[in-house]
């Protein structure tokens, strides 16, 4: 491509700036069908090139073993049939759902005869910054997609070359349902300057997703001039109340640490009530038996001998891994506060049958998601029935917990007289 | 206040941000009751001490008397005992209004048995600044305390005095009904360097709210880490279609531009269908006998020889005066095309009476309001029955449109289960 070999990144990324939202002005407006056939038709792209996806594939992996990449992030770069089927599903999962786009959120008149309607809109242009998984590709572009929006995509240099093969596929989708090709772009180099210039495009760039780990979110937080759909960590508290039924207490603190200890709705910490500690040899029993290590408070300590002992620093720690830290507090007031110091407002669980001290958790904890008697794994877009998602939001504005095509919308204001003027 | 003797601006915005913090993660759970009180008597406390607030509002007055402040500014500073009345009847308007947190927005069960809802809480903590009117301490302090978010103030240097003596109303209303006082904190210091101070803290504040002119407004958003609820500026366009109704034209034309100038609403613009061009002349006589000026392209000023003609800069100026910009374009996609080149994406009218323009024009603008057949002056949360409002938003995230004491809150997701673990 001859604008890369310039390499003036600046103009570069500035020139995808103009063209998505010139595409995203064609889109606002594009029919349900249109976008629905797009997103098909990749489908299909997606399977019918499958093979040359996997040779693109290919070169990314033998750059990664080059590198010296690790075993689990070479997983995530790997495509093969079924990942690649599984991303074309993906795309028609997101043509099946509904589009948010010109749906009435609120009518009224006025006593005037002023009539007037909130009604969905597209935000316009969205930014995705991600790591190393390719098939973030399509799935963020389905979804801006869906909801209106032209994107623009910056994979990560490991997937440079699957990332290129898979949006082949999303501009044939483009092109054979008639919508702007510009609509999903993708910017192609590896240069990192061009993240720190789509940071600055907030003449067109309207949100942001940074999806990866936090040293990405921490970058992307500090420098950015474009507001930002995030979330820097999931530090989940799972919190066991006197009142706790001891079997679904088990159930949902396993479930929640171990099902997966990757994925940022896993459990990183075990907050049980001091009234319910005859309850804490068996929850741990089952972590530890699994080969999970618990680093714990001095009473969790004293309690257990299995267990190490936690330094502050546990308390906010995003594990990922088979560890948990675990305290003793004083009732429903102690995990509160606990949360409110050392959490993240991602998610949060009570284990309690008391529907006072429910109450209480539910309204207090000031988290994107908070949970009674329910596995904090759950903590995901399609889990709560909102189809796909672009990523759990922990920010208090326009889209917080999971965001999926509602939240990628905004809103403008209809207001329809008949010659009304303003005394 | 010894505090500001010391004149260490960012450790007292930063402890004023604490405070805050505190304060709200209290207000979030308070009754509606609670805050209603503290608003009545707060007015009620407005109304006691009028005599006070007046004596504070003529030391303000005769600074800026010496400090050569011109007419309009001094009038906008000026509080006497019909101002005071109307800011008390504004607190018992705001707790009139219905109180949005805990308003459940959403509430669905899934297969597995988890009910999740989505529901309504406060924002947090809302940083407020403002330039010369007084009555914005009690009007904005008064919105974010409805919605349960704390607030911290910072008024312009002129009305120093006055904000003083009416957040000691808002205090003591505060007080009287049990709620922290902290919950509505004030800058009390006239150096600019606590603005910088306020942009910095987004540890604190969740949202800030510009109140000001484009000053203001640009150096906000140049050095802001916190999210802004603003707009720049309301270039506001009336475009009168081929198949306008005459009488509509000329009434809803005059009342956009003329009714008030000064206010964000007022149209700033006119754009003509040039197969509307026999309306022309009725148009700009009403404005011209009213003392309206009338910039006008080649089009327009060859139609009607009383026109200026208009430079480039025109068609991206808000006047706020009696000054009108004015072209011809072809039709509704001309009037788009205009809108969308040269808008501020606050608000713009069609005058129609063919219902296919008029959709497509309601359609295809991307403006926070976008109406038909009604004075643009109708831009404004009380006129849209919302309420007061704290101002309006051309940002595309969160708020856009009148921002209400519902845009002044957030949402969070609760999942109640029965045990339930994630397959």
């Amino acid at each position: 491509m001859s604008i890369m070999e310039k390499q003036d990144i600046p103009s570069l990324v500035r020139s995808i700036g103009e063209r998505a939202k010139v595409a995203g002005r064609v889109l606002a407006h594009a029919s349900t069908d249109a976008k629905n056939n797009a997103l098909r038709a990749a489908a299909h792209a997606l399977r019918n090139y499958a093979a040359d996806i996997i040779v693109a594939n290919a070169r990314d992996m033998a750059a990664a073993g080059i590198k010296g990449i690790s075993g689990a992030m070479l997983d995530r770069l790997l495509l093969d049939e079924d990942r690649i089927e599984a991303m074309a599903k993906g795309l028609e999962d997101v043509a099946d759902l509904s589009d948010p786009v010109g749906s009435v959120l609120a009518q009224w008149d006025r006593p005037n005869g002023l009539e007037i309607e909130r009604v969905r809109v597209p935000l316009g242009v969205i930014g995705v910054i991600y790591e190393s998984r390719p098939n973030v590709t399509a799935d963020a572009g389905a979804l801006c997609l869906k909801a209106g929006n032209a994107s623009i995509l910056r994979g990560g240099s490991e997937s440079f070359h699957s990332a290129a093969a898979i949006m082949n596929c999303l501009t044939a989708g483009l092109r054979a349902a008639g919508l702007p090709e510009d609509s999903i772009l993708r910017i192609p180099t590896t240069d990192r300057a061009a993240v720190g210039e789509m940071l600055r495009l907030s003449d067109y760039i309207d949100v942001i997703v940074p999806r990866g780990g936090k040293s990405l979110v921490e970058r992307v937080t500090a420098e950015s001039k474009v507001p930002l759909f995030k979330h820097l960590e999931g530090i989940c508290h799972v919190y066991v109340d006197a009142a706790a039924d001891e079997a679904k207490a088990r159930a949902v603190v396993f479930n929640s640490k171990m099902r997966r200890t990757g994925i940022c709705g896993s459990a990183e910490t075990l907050l049980i009530d001091r009234a319910a500690m005859p309850l804490l040899g068996g929850i741990l029993d089952d972590l530890i038996k699994a080969g999970c290590r618990v680093r714990g408070d001095e009473d969790v300590c004293a309690a257990d001998s299995r267990c190490e002992p936690a330094t502050d620093e546990d308390w906010s720690t995003e594990y990922l891994d088979t560890i948990i830290s675990a305290a003793v507090v004083d009732g429903v007031s102690g995990a509160i506060e606990h949360i409110s110091t050392h959490g993240s407002d991602h998610t949060d669980c009570i284990i309690s049958e008391d529907a006072a001290n429910v109450a209480r958790f539910l309204n207090e904890v000031d988290s994107a998601i908070v949970m009674h008697n329910a596995s904090t794994q759950y903590a995901d877009g399609g889990e709560f029935g909102m189809g796909a998602e672009i990523g759990i939001s922990t920010g208090k504005l326009h889209a917080r917990g999971p965001v999926g095509v509602e939240q990628l919308t905004s809103m403008k204001y209809l207001v329809r007289g008949d010659g009304q003027c303003r005394p």
